[in-house]
């Protein structure tokens, strides 16, 4: 055997069964470990929301921190008709190999229901993807390469941060207000740079809950013609309004502004409206990003699942969706004025909250400056858990900034108003005991 | 607005709506397009069997070509009895988020069955990954730099160089000969470097359909053990064996070579087995790097379909994967039969066909000198079609070689013994087609 040149080895293996021709690194294994993953392997970060749901399974937990829907309320004698009309009716298709761009009659359900919302998608421009998590992951590989710049909103949903994360990218990223993402600062966020990705969530953002003005959506897009610069619009939440208007996506508006078209791209998910266990996503892109996509996506797993593929055809197929969205949206609307209500009753002016219009998510900020992660603990003694703001932050300007550190998202889709209102209970408690705790240290 | 000085801008924009800035560039949109996209993505290979199977629905066509399993022996019914219960048991499992690492039910039904063939698999080693390909995809993610190396047989399996190919590694390759890869070579492969990952496919691997000898496997251990490279056992066909005693799996040696488990990965799939339109395969891996995978799968898709992983853990629970899969054997080895018959009686010695004990492909060589490229278009017009073998590997030794641009891959899983009786006829009538050219052009 010749020996590798670059394999550590300096002594000689213990209990080598069969011929050993070389020896090894004294080091500890996980040191020596590290070095064989890959850069982004080593750099990764991990989901703090989903390390926190470790702890949701505790009992008696109330959880505002994880963003479920409510699995009550899944239509799961819908699903388990179009399951079985399925594999009654056509079993080769709902179990064999399939394209991987998906499968034909569910891009024709998804392209009609995006036709409904005055978005010109068709079959074709339409690309089946494992939850829209994989499409985010999907555009990142197509564009990205180490330190391309990638414009995010300030906070952003934090496992689109992990995907475009694994690129390496540079960061920039404008600030929110109550209407959304401030578009006109892109501008001065891409100050002698071209970003090849802004990546934006208008309805209902994760976490901030906020809606991105009409005005704003016109200029982000004429922006993106402009400056060809691809904008992807991540929708999960757009048919969870509650009150108010729908506002028309940028995939809509893209239509009407010449050029445009090349460089919007839109994804969402079934996950927020029929069931996120299907894990069916999809992304509508312009052809020369989709091509690209589709070749990543036949090497990252050949397709998204047919079986989760023809069951949700046949369920979008059944008509049953609007009912059930309409229930959807009651019950949310219920739990997130319970969780409102109780958290004015319990904290009154010393937390603002963001009430939205539809959604998942509730932001809110201590007007006392309470730092929500030292928060966070003495709320797992008490039996409640929430997401401290500042983990939706991509750089330093969210640790640093006491605003930020005083923020949190609640969510309120997941449990039912009484437990809703016995979580604010338990984190009026812990913030009571915390403020006394600083009180006394600051004496 | 602040130009971003890294956008082509030249000419000015026709009828802009909005307020345009400056200009672009006159070059055709696509070329502008492309230099958004990442290196990976403009590096990309097509799967040359995925664009081949575009022509497998034309009707009359015999397709030797994919690699598709036989839809009419799909166990429909016991799938169909999985959903419901599933759907019955516990909906909220099915259709709400899980875990990343798969479904808890799912992966010791796995471990169980892994077990059952001495490899010493736990639940908690196992990570549930959309079919295999997305295993051989994350073990990439995870190990590979742009650089790093990657050793395969060849020829290797298509979507595998597909799904490395992404990290731009340098190759270096073993060949294969009738017991499998030659793990003799691997020092003189791997001359001068220390490989990130050694890739193998040792029952019945694809294209060959060669099984790896147990003294082979045996020194690939050890190998891996000594030199810590991860080797990663990919199985989608080791259930499939129709004949001859099965050997241990390389995740099975493992447990004997001290040091080796920390380096030996297996990845398989229940595509083979049960459907391939569920997506569940799954990684058994060192936990070092289960860890990095599975970060990297949480940014990916957050977890593969937990419908599709209920329903595949109640129908493996069912007990009716064995019968199945003793109908699907005897069904492959009366399809291995008929086209190796009919090869036999339609070619002759001008074929050499390599008739495996298992899994799905025969691999064949012309003996006198018929190029399978220029065989394949006379073969589409007379309806059927192959793979030619040069397809298969990684680099041009593949091409260069008049041994290997003799050799093709037929499949005989997905066609019945008449259907592939008519279609080695058709492919008997293009090979006498060709070489009648050939005579002529040589005059």
């Amino acid at each position: 055997m010749t020996p590798l040149p670059a394999a550590p080895a300096t002594v000689p293996v213990r209990g080598g069964a069969g011929r050993v021709p070389f020896g090894f690194h004294p080091v500890p294994p996980a040191a020596t470990m590290n070095d064989r993953l890959s850069s982004r392997a080593r750099a990764i970060r991990r989901s703090e929301v989903r390390d926190l749901l470790r702890h949701a399974g505790r009992p008696g937990m109330v959880s505002l921190a994880g963003g479920l829907p409510a699995a009550e309320l899944f239509d799961v004698e819908g699903v388990r008709a179009a399951a079985l009309a399925a594999l009654d009716d056509a079993p080769a298709a709902a179990l064999q190999y399939g394209m991987t761009e998906g499968q034909p009659a569910l891009r024709e359900a998804i392209a009609a229901r995006l036709q409904a919302r005055s978005i010109a998608a068709t079959p074709q421009a339409l690309v089946v993807t494992t939850g829209s998590q994989q499409g985010l992951d999907l555009v990142a590989r197509a564009l990205l390469d180490e330190g391309d710049v990638v414009v995010v909103e300030r906070p952003s949903y934090l496992a689109a941060l992990q995907a475009f994360g694994l690129a390496g990218p540079a960061w920039r990223s404008i600030g929110v207000d109550g209407d959304g993402g401030r578009v006109e600062d892109l501008d001065a966020a891409c100050a002698g740079v071209r970003p090849k990705l802004v990546y934006v969530v208008p309805n209902f953002a994760n976490p901030t809950g906020a809606c991105m003005s009409l005005e704003r959506r016109r200029a982000l897009v004429r922006w993106a013609a402009a400056h060809r610069v691809v904008v992807l619009e991540d929708d999960p939440y757009g048919e969870l309004r509650t009150r108010g208007t729908p506002l028309p996506s940028l995939a809509a508006i893209a239509a009407e502004v010449p050029g445009a078209s090349e460089w919007i791209g839109h994804a969402s998910t079934l996950s927020k409206t029929v069931a996120p266990g299907l894990r069916v996503g999809w992304l509508l892109l312009p052809a020369w990003l989709r091509e690209a996509v589709v070749l990543l996506k036949q090497a990252c797993d050949l397709h998204t699942s047919s079986f989760a593929q023809e069951v949700a055809s046949r369920y979008l197929a059944s008509g049953r969706l609007e009912a059930r969205l309409d229930l959807v949206r009651t019950e949310y609307a219920r739990r997130r004025d319970a969780l409102a209500g109780a958290l004015d009753e319990g904290f009154g002016a010393r937390l603002e909250v963001r009430v939205p219009d539809g959604g998942m998510f509730l932001w809110a900020r201590f007007t006392d400056r309470t730092d929500a992660r030292a928060l966070l603990p003495l709320a797992l003694e008490r039996g409640t858990m929430f997401v401290p703001g500042d983990a939706f932050f991509v750089d330093a300007t969210g640790t640093a900034d006491a605003a930020v550190r005083a923020s949190l998202r609640l969510n309120f889709s997941a449990a039912t108003p009484d437990r809703l209102r016995e979580g604010v209970r338990r984190l009026v408690d812990a913030h009571r005991t915390l403020r006394g705790r600083t009180a006394v240290a600051a004496r």
